[in-house]
């Protein structure tokens, strides 16, 4: 207290009235009697340092506790900790806690919780939040899903990367806006076939730019991999990736949209586009194939395991134990395992990693999937990887003790993606043809190009569409670098 | 192999006769039937491969197969997968695998198992270990340990950090030569209180100078705390940071060295000295404070819990059920684990990370130790803090499941340490007499100003020695800095 108290007095003598101090303190460490409570040692700190800064930015820590995720947190889920701090001060006080949308925010300040608000994460879904609010538009706001996809590159010392807002980290290396792009160059119609992340931000950025634009979904529904995976547990928000292009869309009298149009190649040559922009997503292997296997496993088929698809498909494995070998090591082991054991089966996630969900420490969410697998009663096995599947029985082999091991159920098998590429493919069988149709190009762009995170896909949709009749060279490094020159200081 | 021969073949193309071509490759994957194996694809692929690069570079993969650290694999020890190599191509060819000395390197050359050497982590230790070889002098290499405590900065992204070479990294920033020092700046004589590393290296750089030196070492060996830990399974030669040091001093006139001298502060005093330099290391807790836990763990002291320390000074649990606590996370609780097995011990180790050991992910570690302690039948529990101690229990927390389990046994503790700062505090609390009996600086180094590892010792050994008598600032930053200027592209 006494460190932190001088800190204070101090930086305020050195600035003088030049600027105001603002003063971050975390008043719950969410670590019961071993850290500060709000209820106690949180409040009694503040109540001491109350008037010493010009304002209080307060919160609860540590990171994981401070960026949690809309898988696992609500809008405003600090205010429960924060709440009191008005009370103990006359300063201004701020806090965070994913508020989201405009509402959640206006809420927090009219109940007198707050007096602003900080937002990281939805800052870098939409930086022209505050300007859309403040224009009365907020159907325009990117809003923030809560996937800390911003937080794991930012974890592996990588440019920031969001799955809602493509633009993130590009500004000045590419030059892209995040809410101007340039006027179409050319009068060409644009068949983008698939309508998932990267398809309808393709769409959106297309139309913005004044193309006509032609979106062709296969399925009664758009949205693709997004629609269907926020249906899973703990992922509705997920849907507004959807949302936010469809609202955006459906002003736009360039762009048209179908839906159960699965197209032929042949369709395809007899729609007349100039350019075609394939996205046709991926679908997940059956047989075993994945980052701890490179060959099928034996006893792996369509008619024994299922697939992530399967499961949001409908299907289900027979009543009874379930084996869910995760070999993806992201959301999907556990998110399943969740689904399955609320429907009343008896769950054992397998993974060859050595934690549970492993990926998942990138995006703060580790330590919460497996509390919550426990808490469900879902039984984790690390270290292991399927080595064979008979009727009933999963055959697992120790890495640690080089044993086999037999445990009995069905099978759930998340490990790697296969492109939907046939239509490509069945297109350039058809060689001239394409050209003589009047096509001048065909890409692939997001999971059917190469299967990766929806974040990639929205960014490849952009991509496309930024790109679309300008010189780029996607061969080039494709963006601006800095250049350094050495002077020794 | 068509696009690795084709990339071969284009460079050969690409370079003509202006430099060679060297090729890479990983002959064993050491994954099994799964990967390459030297005896099967590893070698039919080399075949095919033999004259097309200039020179063959060979090893095994992955990184923590390639880069094994001196607990887990012996000098070479990649031998046996590539001697084969030279059998099926007439190009020169060089391998990996912490050739040291340079008798291992001497030996896998006569004996035809390859042409060169390669050595990254023997170059870190020490750069000019190819001169010294040339120039007849073997004794002045300061020959690696094998730590991997270079991968473990690399794999942080920060300064490479070497336990055997603290000029690493510091060549520009600090303008250390690895081997060149300043002469001394005046006929100070310094006294060095603690030959562990941060004393031996002061001592052996000060003498190097030219300053008259008197090390003096509490106990009946040099060495501190790396002559201690030697004795550890599988950490003999990190004796070497010893050795080295002493053949170092040993042939200076101006360096005198005393065992069995513990000092009071009077008896320092007394001495004459100009400059103090206190390295008198630090010990282990017993309380069960650490990183897990923040105030004494109840039913923890000297007399129910037994520290490294202890173990080091031969002390050892009542015959039975051993709980070794882990709150370190590096070496100390599988090397104790290793040794109490040996020794007939049934041994648990628990630790409050989800993996034992969790920070040797860092020195690639990790996954040998796992499977070490399963061979040994060591049994790891992870997510439990211990909360109580008494006789014969140690019941600890499961944090997924917030349920106490009780493990029967006696409890090694490996928390933290605290600096041995009596010296130090007692020559404080002198007041003036310190400087009325002409000593010009008192400086504590090491583990007894801030307990990290042998590096870190060995760091500020050397740091205290290249700044006596300069007019470093260290309270500055105290290293050169890259200044930026940016250029638009």
């Amino acid at each position: 207290m006494r460190l932190y108290r001088e800190l204070l007095e101090e930086t305020k003598d050195a600035v003088g009235d030049t600027m105001g101090v603002i003063a971050r303190f975390a008043v719950d460490e969410m670590m019961g009697s071993e850290g500060l409570e709000w209820e106690s040692e949180g409040r009694e700190a503040l109540e001491m340092l109350a008037e010493l800064p010009d304002m209080w930015d307060v919160n609860v820590s540590d990171w994981a506790n401070d960026s949690m995720t809309s898988r696992f947190a609500p809008e405003g889920y600090q205010e429960e900790y924060v709440r009191f701090v008005k009370q103990v001060t006359s300063k201004p006080v701020s806090t965070v806690g994913r508020y989201t949308s405009p509402d959640a925010m206006v809420s927090a300040i009219r109940n007198g919780i707050v007096d602003l608000i900080g937002a990281a994460r939805p800052s870098i879904a939409d930086p022209f939040l505050p300007r859309k609010i403040e224009e009365g538009r907020p159907e325009d706001i990117r809003e923030c899903i809560g996937c800390n996809i911003c937080v794991a590159w930012d974890m592996l010392s990588a440019p920031i990367r969001c799955t809602q807002n493509p633009t993130m980290s590009e500004e000045w290396r590419k030059g892209w806006h995040p809410e101007q792009i340039a006027e179409k160059a050319s009068e060409s119609h644009i068949l983008v076939v698939g309508s998932g992340p990267a398809g309808l931000e393709a769409t959106h950025q297309l139309g913005k730019r004044g193309y006509q634009v032609t979106l062709a979904e296969a399925r009664g529904e758009l949205g693709g991999r997004v629609t269907r995976e926020s249906r899973l547990p703990g992922l509705a928000a997920w849907a507004r990736v959807r949302d936010y292009r469809l609202g955006q869309i459906q002003t736009m009298v360039n762009v048209e949209t179908f839906l159960e149009s699965e197209l032929t190649a042949e369709q395809v040559l007899e729609f007349g586009a100039d350019h075609l922009c394939l996205a046709t997503g991926a679908t997940w292997r059956q047989d075993g194939v994945g980052r701890a296997n490179r060959s099928p496993i034996q006893g792996m088929s369509r008619n024994t395991v299922l697939s992530p698809d399967d499961i949001m498909d409908g299907k289900r494995p027979a009543m009874g134990p379930v084996v869910i070998f995760d070999d993806d090591h992201y959301y999907f082991g556990s998110v399943i395992a969740e689904l399955l054991s609320a429907e009343g089966f008896s769950v054992t996630i397998v993974t060859p990693e050595s934690i549970v969900a492993d990926w998942t420490q990138y995006t703060l969410e580790q330590c919460h999937i497996e509390k919550r697998m426990k808490q469900a009663g879902i039984a984790i096995l690390t270290r292991r990887n399927v080595v064979r599947v008979s009727a009933g029985e999963v055959v697992v082999l120790n890495a640690l003790t080089d044993q086999e091991e037999v445990l009995p159920g069905s099978i759930v098998a998340i490990t790697m993606r296969l492109p939907n590429d046939h239509l490509y493919n069945d297109l350039m069988a058809l060689g001239n043809a394409v050209q003589e149709a009047g096509i001048k190009s065909v890409r692939r762009i997001g999971d059917c190009y190469g299967p990766s995170l929806i974040a990639s896909a929205n960014y490849e949709g952009h991509r496309y569409a930024r790109e679309l009749d300008t010189e780029v060279d996607i061969d080039a490094v494709p963006f601006k670098r800095e250049h350094h020159k050495l002077e020794l200081a």
